[in-house]
């Protein structure tokens, strides 16, 4: 794809010069942006709103016309947002590791940027300042390929970004958004593995699918959360409430949301007729296993597909396991490796819980609405990585690096 | 394919157990393991004999039958090293950052094995037992894709193996062998996303480029090496011709050895009538460009498709450049960012090169061939990334781990 190809060769010329961009020119480029599309919000806003009103004419839901908005105050916080990471600490050039080799080798392990990184999001114009903001900041070259919903959105945003990286003598491919939105487009930046070092999907289970089963460059899969809360039998039963209520309701369409509830038999008879009513109460749509629904009969039984499935809506699969180990055993099979809590008194089975769970994040005694970048204190987040590979859980700006060896010599051979 | 979907639960499985098995238990194992190969010497290399008369009768070139033919000696090597993987320090468990949130929530990164990995090897019947010990000793099952040139060398070496493990009450996932060795299996290994956490295939540029393309289960890009040294106008001459024939041709086989030189052009009237002399007495052939050709009219000029090229032989490619800025831009586009040198006495030239030249080790008055884990004092390697994702440069034993949070709080919701 000919735009592709120009933007790929393009970043991949710039990534070398802000590798080694200074962070006081860097942080100063992005307080400038920061001004910049605070200045230009009327702008913005009509480029928004031809979105919008097209998104109405296509009957979009008012939950995504609602992503898709901006407003005088949204681009603030966007304008906020790139400022803060401006305040962040470079991760560029950090001395990682240092040791010497008896055969006189010095050998240093230092933190260099990715290079180029391709992100692929879906409607939500935000991502577009703030992902190019994390990523400038450790000195990555970044090619956006946002949602067609939000490409008016978007050019704006860009355009007024790219005006501020030319009047402080950045190099073009800094920034480069595809313009073409079309899925051809998305699958060709994933293959393009002759510009890009890495490409990041942020959006729904189908993006994140499509990511896994087409691209050729390396790719971090982030976001799928069919996060379990494990109420124990020596569970504090209020603090469970709190927690389960807290992680269910608070924010359900996001990743970290629960999405299952795990009851140890011992204490069904005590908590159930406790959360049941507090779900309730809360529009929560609860299903059940068959022994949840021996005790209330009125409460479905979900299928085998739903216990794998991420609902991101106010839905609850509730199951009762014999003990911690069957805990365990469901979430190793059922969960996506993202955020998992126990509940309990006893130090034995947090401690098993802690151990044995297969996810980025195990919590004891907390909600799991607490996996995000910002509640870890990284001041910004790309998005959660689900998978093994280079990282795990919120990625701030370190998790956009990678690190190189730097060898001193004084004529050494082998 | 039904033999992995069998293999893959297995391991999958074994990989929970595995995840928490004490480091005195992996050592017992490893050093049963390496007693036991030693003792299964006969039966080994009988089987070892089945593929080597296979192979000539297929023609194989003798440097392939050296690579597969199996020695007491070699056995013997192979249970040496397994030995040594056993000595090494435990990478799981450990706590690599610790720190509290405002909220009292108390959080801990550690390092966890990345769960289940696949390996795709081509005709070394070693590594068979070095990336299994490697794997385990990292907490990992392992599931072994050999070529079908040492199919009855692997399945020996993996049949004395696995009795160690079952006597040792380790689970019979720790480690598999796919005994189907057609195109097919090594694709449905790379695709095997249910079971697998991550590919890394060890072999030449054929096999990465097809898990590039085909793997959908996150790999490692392992091996290919075009290396390039480059002699700096202010280079000690006798320095840089040991580095450059250290480098070509102590084993130029291998995926470290030196493939491009390039010559700054104010020290190539005095640097090259030493090193061509001196290439040539090593019988290396050497290739040109034109300025290369003017001096010396019996070189011939190197085509664009050469200077990519690694050719992994006694050939080599040398450039006249005008300064470290062109031997740095010739690098980052012809370089599969391996290992690049300088030769140098400038404090400044070197400074750049390190900074600008992009690869997994960069040099300073060092011959390339040290990009080695056990050179780098890792004690062991399962490959040499030459990705920036999760690993770059030689992989030790901590680069088959991955990290968790786990998350201490006393009923924190958000």
């Amino acid at each position: 794809m000919e735009e592709l190809n120009i933007k790929g060769a393009l970043a991949k010329k710039a990534s070398v010069i802000l590798g080694v961009k200074s962070e006081s020119e860097k942080n100063e480029l992005l307080r400038l942006i920061a001004k910049r599309l605070v200045e230009k919000t009327e702008y913005i806003l009509a480029e928004n709103l031809k979105d919008i009103e097209k998104g109405k004419s296509n009957n979009m839901s008012d939950g995504l016309l609602d992503r898709l908005r901006l407003t005088d105050a949204r681009i603030r916080d966007i304008a906020e947002g790139v400022s803060q990471i401006a305040d962040l600490p470079d991760p560029i050039g950090q001395v990682i590791e240092e040791f010497s080799r008896p055969n006189g080798l010095e050998i240093k392990k230092v933190r260099v940027p990715l290079g180029v990184i391709g992100i692929i999001y879906e409607a939500r114009p935000n991502v577009t300042a703030d992902a190019f903001a994390l990523c400038l900041k450790s000195g990555n070259a970044v090619i956006l390929r946002g949602g067609k919903e939000a490409i008016n959105s978007n050019k704006a945003l860009v355009s007024v970004m790219k005006e501020a990286i030319s009047e402080m003598n950045f190099p073009e491919g800094t920034l480069s958004l595809v313009e073409n939105t079309d899925r051809e487009s998305a699958k060709a930046l994933m293959t393009l593995n002759e510009y890009l070092d890495v490409i990041i999907p942020r959006g729904g289970a189908g993006l994140i699918r499509s990511v896994v089963e087409n691209a050729t460059v390396p790719a971090i899969q982030t976001g799928t959360g069919n996060c379990h809360i494990y109420v124990d039998k020596t569970a504090d039963i209020e603090m469970a409430k709190n927690i389960v209520i807290n992680a269910k309701t608070s924010r359900p369409s996001v990743c970290n949301a629960e999405e299952k509830l795990l009851v140890h038999r011992d204490i069904a008879k005590d908590f159930l007729p406790v959360i049941i009513p507090a779900l309730t109460e809360k529009d929560v749509e609860i299903l059940g296993d068959e022994k949840v629904n021996d005790l209330y009969n009125y409460i479905k039984i979900a299928t085998n597909e739903e216990w794998y499935e991420e609902f991101l809506s106010l839905k609850i699969g509730i199951k009762i396991v014999e003990n911690t180990e069957e805990a365990i055993e469901h979430i190793n099979k059922y969960g996506s490796l993202h955020s998992e809590a126990i509940v309990t008194s006893s130090q034995e089975d947090a401690d098993k819980f802690l151990k044995e769970v297969d996810a980025a994040a195990v919590y004891v005694n907390a909600s799991t609405r607490f996996t995000d970048g910002f509640e870890f204190g990284f001041g910004g987040e790309i998005g959660i990585s689900t998978q093994k590979l280079h990282a795990r859980g919120p990625m701030g700006l370190r998790e956009l690096t990678s690190t190189k060896y730097r060898i001193y010599g004084n004529g050494q051979i082998r």
